[in-house]
């Protein structure tokens, strides 16, 4: 396939591959209790490292050593959410990247505020789906629960809006993942429904794209090229486990074996 | 084999599972930390949804969304203990389903006090090992931790007392599982013994119980469909991997294999 | 391969291996929450039992009843360090072996002074890279995260220096893991990189250091064990699976398969 996006071509991807190889960014992870095992896996797969810092004591310390953060907002309560906005706002202000997950919000209201307000600390890149884009946008009630309720092209306006307001990427994750980065639009087809069907495997998603982030200084760049890594694994993982046990298994060997040229060689996926 | 239970028919877990697979039902969790994520993948791979939210701001709003709530009391404090009662009378008063998993109840005083508090809610489906009925029922010491050191059959007098102050079902795994609710009784042969080297095998069996509950009315064949379903899945899985890293994996992909057909034809377990 | 070392034997660590299957002992786990499902595998799989009991409530009555107790810091509050403080006191004062895992300590101030304090309560193993046993005993300024940046043998002197203190085994993992008690030094080659690879991998070798410590006398010789039984089951691993994914699932089928009589052959890695 040959890559179809003039914003972002194969020669990209395969150097911000090859840079996640070369730097192994140190990413520290305030994310939800369900996906902390595979979200630390899949940062090790990609050649990453992940750290789960998330008490309210270091994490803003930490995210002066870190090379990005992530936070998820997937399991909540108020001392967590404070300990977010200390790595966020430390991440900000020592000039690292940090991505934004938030996951849920628009249907319930705690989070939702508490993810609007983390939006002052500009994150670098917002990975969530479409009901979340709307849900963090204030313009959708947002999903059930983890599930997207809208099509992600439906969130492209929101999404845009977002964008404008931190002046970061906003990635719409779905059977066709949307990113935007102001005026700029990279849309990146294939993946696979199984990923769906394993626990994380959005969030680990989310630590990609700040292990990416890290590496990468373009932040549409890395945010595709994170979304092209796992898009590129699932669908080898699936032509070789075909139930969700098995598929992620599979799936974190198949983050590994994909390395710059595996990566250069599916950028036809971009458009 | 020929389903030999004269309450809960082939047709009956066929019905359920059936139901499941139709309704994808959202399935709130409020579960120990260490259990979260393979509970995901077994609600995933039987084509139900979770939704992990345990925070004592959105358990109770989120409880009139879910289709079923889980309360699993393995890793417990004060916070997680005000959000599982917000949730459980969140969910009786909306007239969802609940279920209660009271982990290592009986000989743990902190515990024990705060499941007891929950059967005031009248859980839908109690699940738990023999130790745990006898000590949530004040009639025993209760276990080694989450070992069960009594047998089903020596539970099956105080099950049938906390089925008739609840209302609901009371499930006592074990070897042979006892189902309980009033007057009647189901027991579910099979399954295997690598399940209680899975962590989390058990718990998640809970997890499925909420779920069958939310997509068929009687609690009773719900929760017989749901202990079948992970029987079978177990003998599938252990027909081909022999260890427990193996078996894991193996048993959600056959928990995602076992349909409404291969429930009907693995009724003759029910007794 | 012959054994090497003149203080822990071929048949010591065989014996060691055997009173773990007999004794199937209650490991009561205080750890981070990324590691609670592998470490819970990873004990099923070698025949113990775990219980992730880490409460404030239940923490110290919980000790009485266990054989064994691992303090984990990894994630880390303020309730949780209170917990783990009152495992460890009722650890020491009932008699019970404590396993202390350090994790990061040295680069984070708040996790320092609290692994520092638990000291007082003479952990009969401390488990940890050559930076966090610089970081414990005062001596470095730790490591990035959970990554070691010291070799293990830089760490000798700061690891004799608190066996001095404690009265303890330390065991410095690494390429070459140098366990230190007192004068007595064994070392364990061996192992896997790809356990570097796997998250909880080093943290659930301190739970079966504790496992081990429950059903063998001689802290060194159970520390010693429990470090050959990871390296001999990591490297049978390998040579099944060369990605992570896979690696991890066979990992944990090996730490099954490897019982007193593939430990005993397996003792040559001893030095």
């Amino acid at each position: 396939m040959a890559a179809v996006s003039t914003l972002v071509s194969a020669q990209d991807v395969a150097r911000a591959r090859e840079a996640v190889v070369q730097g192994a960014p140190l990413v520290q992870c305030l994310t939800n209790s369900v996906v902390q095992t595979i979200t630390a896996n899949a940062l090790l797969a990609v050649g990453a490292a992940p750290a789960m810092v998330d008490n309210v004591q270091e994490a803003a310390a930490f995210a002066t050593v870190a090379s990005a953060v992530l936070v998820n907002v997937g399991t909540l309560d108020e001392t967590k959410a404070q300990a977010m906005a200390l790595a966020a706002g430390s991440a900000r202000e020592h000039g690292r990247p940090w991505v934004l997950d938030p996951v849920a919000v628009g249907g319930l209201e705690f989070r939702t505020r508490i993810a609007r307000d983390l939006l002052a600390h500009a994150p670098t890149v917002v990975r969530a789906n479409a009901s979340e884009v709307l849900g963090l946008a204030g313009a959708g009630a947002g999903g059930r629960g983890v599930d997207a309720t809208h099509g992600t092209e439906d969130a492209v306006e929101a999404a845009r809006g977002l964008s404008g307001r931190t002046g970061g990427v906003v990635a719409v994750s779905g059977p066709v993942d949307v990113l935007i980065h102001g005026e700029r639009v990279v849309r990146v087809l294939g993946g696979h429904a199984l990923l769906t069907r394993t626990t994380g495997a959005g969030c680990s998603l989310g630590a990609l794209v700040a292990a990416y982030a890290a590496a990468e200084p373009d932040p549409l760049v890395a945010a595709a090229a994170a979304h092209l890594h796992v898009a590129v694994a699932a669908e080898r993982a699936a032509a070789r486990a075909d139930r969700p046990g098995a598929f992620a298994t599979a799936w974190i060997d198949e983050l590994d074996a994909v390395g710059p040229r595996e990566l250069r060689d599916g950028a036809g996926r971009l458009a």
